[in-house]
């Protein structure tokens, strides 16, 4: 950030009276605008029919074929939920019922939260979307471990598959310090 | 937003390519940069001290001189727990063991979506910080429901009390579309 986007002026880092952190504060002081900058959600669905799993391959980068779970950056205007609902429809064209938050994970390292949302899917007309390549139903047997495009999916999918035995799916809240992407 | 943050030439609305939403995009061929804009996430806890609930009374606008349960933005860098805690040390002094996410508010109407902790005070040596005129341990029959500073306040509060009963308390995840204000 170099410009103040109400004004036009330089911004310089510098911490405002009351705050304890450097912000992009603009250098006009008739403008004077603090710019916050905070972390972003990615909300998503972990769709099921069945023993199967929905995952998505990617047509776009990062991680162009490889396989995901639908999700993407929270819209403002809309929930988490509803949010998790759009990704689906829109990579997917899937039509699924949310049951509730199931994993939710921390990446502080890139100021990311992630949302995934438990969900049926309620019919199988489910098809590629823009941003993929294929949308298939996948067994645990079948699951493409070394292709998987980001680690919180590969840790979804692991808490669900050993959650499942149970057939208990309590919020899996955690915080990641390794890296979004698989390094397989 | 007028100017791009990047190079500081004007912004104008439009649908990106191969997007569906109008975004703020910079007119300057050569920076063409793409201003995202999504919801924020405000962090807090609620800190329990064997039958009671610690609030802060605010000391900065808005809601001056009410009641809420400690709680902030999330700064990069940070989870949604650390965030929590850090607003808890910030708002009231406060030293706790967070237990786990409790409730979890979708906004959509202001673009915000809150966490609150369950948490468990680990002394009593908390006092009010800058942003607070006084921090008390409340029991439910003295809360002051009348004089709480926001909604989500009110309905954390409310589930705790009533899941208290049981003692369990599962996560409680909503969509708010009314105020953040209380209208008392």
């Amino acid at each position: 950030m170099k410009f103040c986007s109400t004004c036009g002026a330089n911004v310089a880092l510098s911490i405002p009276e009351g705050d304890n952190r450097e912000r992009f504060v603009c250098t006009n002081n008739s403008c004077a605008t603090i710019h916050y900058q905070n972390p972003r959600i990615i909300t998503g669905c972990l769709p099921i029919y069945e023993d199967k799993v929905l995952l998505c391959k990617r047509a776009i980068e990062p991680c162009y074929g490889k396989w995901t779970l639908p999700a993407g950056f929270m819209e403002n205007g809309e929930s988490t939920e509803e949010g998790a609902a759009r990704e689906s429809r829109e990579e997917a064209n899937a039509n699924l019922q949310i049951e509730h938050l199931y994993t939710l994970f921390n990446l502080p390292h890139i100021n990311q939260v992630y949302f995934f949302y438990k969900a049926q899917l309620t019919d199988l007309s489910f098809c590629a979307g823009e941003e993929s390549l294929d949308v298939k139903l996948f067994s645990q047997e079948e699951i493409p471990w070394d292709n998987l495009a980001f680690t919180v999916v590969e840790r979804t999918l692991e808490h669900y598959f050993s959650d499942n035995q149970q057939n208990t799916f309590p919020l899996r809240n955690e915080t990641m310090q390794k890296s979004l992407f698989m390094s397989k």
